[in-house]
């Protein structure tokens, strides 16, 4: 059953969050006041190296207390194409800029919530430009061979849903 | 750098969304005011059966506006435990009883503004109980075959982060 949306209010608004309320009808006539939160699309990409080694971005998670491995992703901006975003933000958060990108993955990390999705992108080469210039997110950025993926899941050194699917993606395209 | 939260202060609070803002310090001493919601833990299931088929969900997510496969998954209650929960939710939302789980995989899905997790398990094998208690949720419950999730995934219909990762996983394990 498709549910139908009668009617949207705010219900709190700020620079940063927009959290409204869907007057919402299920197919049985039931009605719901269902919460959902505006969130800008996001881009991001998994660059891997001719070693077997993906790109990426150890950091600190303050809202959930965790250190994890993330593949380069961000908010896409106004008018920006989501393959630009993706190449934009993995130059800005790890300081090397990826070779040619091909599509890997669209997900919705949390569609009973938010609206927001990721446009995930794929390069298997990338070049050193520099240092992060968004070096606040990250502590370090590593090439991490694909063959840990599993342990570092397990361990819980990987555990951002998008990431997750993103690379087991990638590890599967690439036959490893 | 850890992220150090100084303080933190309610924005936004109903019975269904907890909206709050921290004061957080980076290391570089610069300070953010930082929005975040607290949202339950949730707990989910890869339920196999032996014909190398996984039991999804195909249900519409208005927010989104996307009919998509989902893993049964939902909200651990208090004093749950994940592994009842991830059992419960599978059969009120399913009408499948899975068999012995074990644990397949933990995910933040989007630890940069919630701080909610997600604790998926697998099941080998499942009994039919009834119908979905739960069936608003859902408008028809299948066991699609493993083999046909990379294309479900790239014509967007698997799109749920976690759900991506999870099937993902459950693939790899179980050598498809």
């Amino acid at each position: 059953m498709k549910w139908h949306v009668h009617s949207e209010r705010e219900l709190y608004r700020d620079r940063w969050v927009d959290l409204r309320c869907a007057d919402v009808e299920l197919d049985d006539g039931r009605r719901l006041d269902h919460r959902f939160i505006n969130v800008q699309a996001g881009a991001g990409a998994v660059v891997l190296n001719d070693h077997d080694e993906v790109l990426l971005i150890w950091r600190h998670r303050f809202i959930t207390n965790a250190w994890n491995y993330e593949i380069p992703m961000g908010a896409i901006e106004p008018a920006e194409a989501p393959i630009a975003a993706a190449a934009r933000e993995t130059e800005e958060e790890t300081g090397w800029r990826p070779g040619p990108l091909r599509f890997l993955m669209y997900d919705e990390p949390m569609n009973g919530l938010l609206n927001t999705c990721n446009h995930i992108y794929l390069a298997e080469t990338a070049d050193h430009i520099g240092s992060p210039s968004e070096g606040f997110e990250s502590d370090h950025v590593a090439w991490v061979p694909l063959a840990k993926l599993p342990d570092l899941i397990r361990d819980r050194q990987i555990v951002g849903g998008t990431t997750i699917a993103a690379l087991l993606m990638a590890a599967r395209e690439h036959g490893v």
